[in-house]
């Protein structure tokens, strides 16, 4: 379950379980609850602020949590719905936000580290990546409208429709991240790029954010059905 | 006309005639259902497959074929729609694609190159330009719609406002190719780079495509009248 | 107020006050005026022709007569719809354009810098910046379109929350604007590439331009109003 610390007015969203590392950090309908709820408290907060997310280990995140979700199929398009909600929020939280990528952010995972503002990414190991090209998965309408309007249209190519793993460099190169770091540098050059920013926790952060990103906002805020998600064909 | 060869799992569609070397390849009418006839034999083939566009000599395409366009101008709004239904074509096919610039690419066929998936241009010679604004022509809303998505909007400024002509390495710094190659080495890069793609030839593929390129073929798929091709003033 | 000055076919726009160095150039309502008066006489002159945008000393141009403003609030979205008219004029033009930064473009200065065709920025000093987020100040709906169709998202994400400033190394790796020169050679290299580019005043030229900018143009088309100007919260 993700948990919360707090460096000086930087807020450190862990996505992983507090004393365990290598977790993938999946989203369970019930981490996701917990996702929010820890925004609420970060949101709640009064004065300059701004968030880092991060994990500890390997991954960043691996995204959808597909042992629920296959036991749960009856129930997909809601649950997208709900991870979306992260998305979209997290575009326009009333904060800077940063996404300290630590390990491995592929799928719905790396859509999540789209959603911040600004990355850092671990130089040495762990991959961005779009894996659904290669499990014969769809993208929604939301991820979709996430990740096109986010990256350019040949980035978006690249990342969508050959599910490449790229690195730190390759990233950067790409424009999918900002800046790398050694291993043990991520989080706290991601807390000083944060905490940089604090200052501009002000009520016309979101403002701007909304109408910035509105294109985005309006592919994920469309609800999931069985006719904008066809698997193929 | 357009003829087709293959290499193990890659189709290469050259887009010259047979035994010619330095032919212009301009979309003649006829030309054109070529095209849609051989990549009816391409997408028909089953199993992992990636397609490879190239031409051999001094040009990859140069675009509309103007001596019969100005010999039958009551046919151009028709004409144009066709030439634009190879670019919709190729930006949505059912597996990837490779354009292997061995030469000029000019207007059109500038756009035809735009169209794939990922580009290699020749290193020493060719460039890629739309020369509308040097001969007086207006973009049609496709292909004012294919350009603008295809390119950020400043590389799009330059190169239809001032018909720049791009080298290899500028057109790579643009972002309007991936790599360049040796003349000798231009369609076997090409060959090489879309053959660790076929295994990506699934349903899904033109699903995700179609989404990821909604805007493009929105405009794309916008039949051109008198009213729309507007020519200056 | 503006003025204007010829070399060879490029015309000079000056910003600041003819004998005058170090002015800010801000927006007040007579110097909109007389900049609309100006491009009037540019493009009504006949035949080969480019413009380039200068002014001299420290500052292009600070943006909004906030002096102006805060004793008219009563008729700020009025004021403000002038200042796009402006940004969406240039965007449009009939001849190429080039702004010559000698100096800070700050705010809707900064805007206008995006509104040529090209920009070249002084190496040694100055800065393109967007300090509304300093200022607690929103972006219109105009400002907004502009700023994020003429910028890759990521670019305008960090311009428009964080208030970055650019100096010229910074602002061409964000694709801000594309050449850098000596303080004393801003002028001349901008003339010499607005120069090269005066063949391209043909009336095809804002054909092109008006649907390359297409969305952009709908953003600062729209008038500004209380409910589409949000201050926060």
């Amino acid at each position: 379950m993700p948990y919360l610390e707090r460096d000086g007015d930087v807020f450190v969203l862990y996505l992983g379980n507090e004393g365990q590392t290598d977790s993938e950090n999946r989203f369970h309908p019930d981490w996701i609850d917990e996702f929010h709820d820890q925004l609420d408290r970060v949101e709640a907060a009064e004065g300059p602020a701004a968030l880092v997310t991060v994990a500890t280990g390997k991954f960043f995140s691996n995204g959808l949590d597909t042992d629920w979700l296959f036991a749960n199929l009856d129930r997909m398009h809601g649950y997208l719905d709900r991870v979306h909600s992260m998305f979209s929020r997290l575009l326009t939280l009333n904060m800077p936000t940063v996404a300290a990528l630590n390990g491995h952010a592929f799928g719905a995972g790396a859509m999540l580290a789209l959603s911040h503002d600004f990355r850092v990414m671990r130089s040495d190991r762990g991959y961005w990546s779009l894996p659904e090209i290669h499990l014969g998965m769809p993208f929604t309408v939301a991820m979709n409208a996430l990740v096109t309007e986010r990256l350019t249209n040949q980035v978006a190519v690249e990342a969508m429709t050959t599910g490449r793993r790229y690195s730190a460099v390759d990233a950067i190169a790409a424009g999918i991240v900002d800046t790398q770091a050694d291993a043990d540098r991520v989080l706290a050059d991601a807390v000083a790029r944060a905490g940089a920013l604090t200052a501009n926790r002000k009520p016309i952060l979101p403002v701007i954010k909304r109408a910035l990103h509105a294109r985005a906002l309006e592919g994920l805020n469309t609800p999931t059905t069985a006719e904008n998600l066809p698997f193929g064909g």
